[in-house]
């Protein structure tokens, strides 16, 4: 029980996240009040960890907030939802005008927001705070997205700056925006997440059945990848997962002892259905939630297979883990060049997946009025976060030179590099229909890059038919207005503003 | 004013859609009531259709229902949301237990789920029923889609079944579900709507610049395949809107001086999200948002005008409402067969998309325990609605043959109908891509077909990937239990359950 405030940031929720967190603050020199709702966990951690720096354990949440200066500033790290709600309702009453309420977890940002409006009526500073890195960034420098007032972030800015990462001196952390902005942006950083894990996924399966080569051969491939312009966490993880055997049989590949039916938390489908209420084109994103959802269905797959037939053409293909030049479909002669053509489409699709869930933070900026600078995100997930990669520097660049960029697609550097490699990527597309391996990321990312440069698309006739069939009207290339043709008359056509 | 309550059932707000659904009604020999918020619609309605049935016309909501027999029944024909909320609001206080309150708007289904149990403390029926087919389809004969109890449905169903429009006799009309479960479907249909529309749109843009024909000249085409497997209200009205001129220069197409952005009311985007929170993989429908959302992008699109580049092979596309015979990417030699691989991935790729829309019908239908019969929906969309087509008689006989069909893709005819498609399914994908043309919704179905048929998913790797910065865990297929790795430490596997 501690009888004079000591501590001078306090962190409840002590599951692997919010402990790790407790001890990277701790690590760096605050006095730090530790509290579960489970005593356990908190002497657990105080026992094991207490080494690392000064920490004021709590039993109660009375007594956590008692062993806070004033003002006080707490973060919560606990599941998303209903647990969280209970957290603030059981702290609130305790707190004091002034103090500052931190959610680390993941949530939804518009429960940020509905949080910020019912504890600012109290006088509480209520600030959503994204933390992305797991378990080992929240202990050693995650990204870190704080949301919230100016007035919680002077205060909270400066001990994030401290336990977030450093990328060339910079901390990737920094001030998003007011309430649900920093949620808002971590959940637009997991959708981006999905997509590129799944053109990583469509990649490594063209690879594989296009070359007919072992896992442990594509680990490679993707390691050399790190060292060019795709280096990035996600890629250095690939090889390492690809290079992994089944610890129960070793000469077995890990990757095929794995069921193939990916799981997911949420985020992805919330990043989607926001982008939908800010009609923002998340293809990447959207594709990549469904190619998990399709993957999982299991009863479905079931029932197709020896059903739907493929292509006729293709040359049967190794099985998985089967030898090293088990035979593709690529002839052996085109390996190499097979293998640059796979690398330009990823990097391409790549940049599609990152210029639209950009697009969906500078909607959402608009919607909110929260002010974001894209560029500073870009800065901020170069550490810490699972898209880390250098390319992050490519969008802080291009964001400074301009930062009302339409479209990260339109600025020079990106628009050079994907112009450099779309006819591979086109290649790439071309290959994976015709043998049959579902490539819905390249082929969505395509498929926007051509809507997106088309002069004149073919939504025209989609007015047409709506105007037919619900007198929707539509508007003229030629003059203002909106316009009506009455079809089941004379064809004639009424102006109606 | 009424002294005596005449009228059998009532409608209230009398724009189009309203005022011809009660036109319906009355023509069928039911003494109507009818209401609107200003009295002028409905005086001009009694006015000018006064002769076609027995109206009762009613200033107030008070006089509206001490016109009606008991029990009540009310259809509320307003705008969805507030509007809707704001009817029921001032109805609910004059009605009694036992009287049925009808939503024919288009509400979301978690509307009416709410609106129905507020009601139904009351004693009220509450029936939300969705109406397709525009206002037209409303005076002639719409397909119904009514959610709501037994109770209500006892009344309510034999008058919906004589306004709907007949289909080989069977009325376009059935008892849907329970609360939402009309609305549901309703929301389904138009998702699958916009689906559709977008397919017919890649193929009519494909056909254009592959071949450099005229409008006029592919309404032709539209037309032929309107006598075959495609035959459909949307293809039929595709080729009377390719065939349509500018009425300001005849000679000019009228689709190509309509402005290319495509519009939405949001019933596209509320598919995708219920989708999403189902976890059903929609991606024909998504691609069609996104697809009218990216059209809408006007700044980004002008922006990328001559900064991203397109395919340097592709021979130069006639322009718009350029001359038959300007010059498309596909040989002259080559037309016929063109059209007819067109045809067959228009075919297989609808086919995607509806599978996918009854997928959710289904997933819909166990979440809120609905128990929907979705063979009875094919019936009921055969005729009245925006997506009416022959085909739906297959879907109806693939649920007939098989109610628990785990894939329309896995009947016989329908994947027997794909298999023989596919080869020109690829083609079509291909020429797409190769000519810069995009083709979301073609090439994202074959995606899925290629990812439903596929005996091993690329999603093992991202559940390694998940295990690895997540700790995520997988399964294995060799064994139950969730299992993780000691990616950091020495690659051994422990066991989680």
């Amino acid at each position: 029980m501690t009888n004079t405030p000591t501590a001078q940031i306090g962190v409840t929720g002590l599951a692997t996240m919010g402990r790790n967190l407790a001890r990277n603050i701790a690590r760096h020199g605050y006095v730090t009040a530790v509290h579960n709702r489970t005593e356990s966990k908190t002497k657990a951690l105080v026992g094991e960890f207490g080494h690392e720096g000064t920490f004021v354990p709590a039993a109660t949440a009375e007594e956590f907030v008692a062993s806070l200066t004033v003002p006080r500033t707490i973060i919560i790290m606990v599941k998303a939802g209903a647990p969280t709600d209970a957290v603030i309702d059981e702290l609130a009453p305790l707190l004091e005008e002034g103090d500052i309420l931190v959610d680390g977890g993941n949530a939804h940002f518009a429960d940020t927001r509905r949080r910020e409006v019912a504890l600012r009526e109290r006088g509480i500073h209520f600030a959503g705070v994204g933390i992305s890195g797991g378990e080992e960034g929240a202990l050693l420098g995650p990204s870190i997205m704080p949301g919230g007032s100016e007035h919680a972030y002077a205060k909270l800015g400066p001990i994030l700056a401290d336990i977030a990462v450093d990328v060339d001196g910079t901390p990737c952390s920094t001030h998003v925006g007011p309430d649900g902005a920093g949620h808002f942006v971590k959940m637009v950083h997991n959708g981006i997440e999905y997509a590129d894990m799944q053109l990583i996924a469509e990649a490594y399966d063209l690879l594989r059945h296009g070359l007919g080569w072992t896992p442990e051969r594509l680990a490679e491939v993707f390691e050399s990848w790190n060292s060019g312009d795709l280096e990035s966490f996600l890629i250095e993880i690939t090889a390492r997962v690809l290079r992994a055997g089944d610890p129960s049989q070793p000469e077995r590949p890990l990757v095929d002892v794995i069921v193939d039916e990916a799981e997911q938390k949420g985020t992805g489908r919330w990043t989607v259905q926001t982008a939908l209420d800010l009609g923002t084109p998340v293809s990447g994103i959207a594709e990549a939630v469904f190619a998990r959802a399709l993957s999982g269905s299991a009863a479905q797959r079931r029932a197709a297979q020896g059903v739907l037939p493929g292509p006729a053409e293709v040359p049967a293909v190794g099985e998985p883990g089967g030898e090293e030049g088990a035979g593709g479909f690529v002839d052996a002669a085109d390996a190499e060049s097979f293998v640059e053509d796979v690398r330009a489409a990823l990097y391409a699709s790549k940049v599609v997946a990152y210029a639209q869930g950009f697009d969906m933070i500078r909607a959402g900026s608009v919607e909110y009025g929260w002010g974001i600078d894209p560029g500073a995100m870009a800065t901020i997930w170069r550490g810490g976060c699972i898209i880390r990669a250098r390319f992050l520097d490519r969008i802080r660049e291009a964001y400074e030179k301009q930062p009302d960029l339409p479209s990260l697609l339109v600025d020079p550097y990106f628009a050079g590099a994907v112009a450099a490699g779309q006819e591979a990527w086109r290649r790439v597309v071309v290959q994976s229909v015709q043998s049959g391996i579902p490539a819905p990321g390249f082929s969505s990312a395509l498929a926007y890059y051509d809507g997106l440069r088309r002069e004149r698309s073919s939504a025209a006739l989609v007015q047409g038919l709506r105007d037919l069939f619900g007198a929707h009207t539509y508007r003229r290339v030629d003059r203002p207005g909106s316009f009506h043709i009455d079809w089941s008359g004379d064809l004639s056509e009424s102006q109606f503003s």
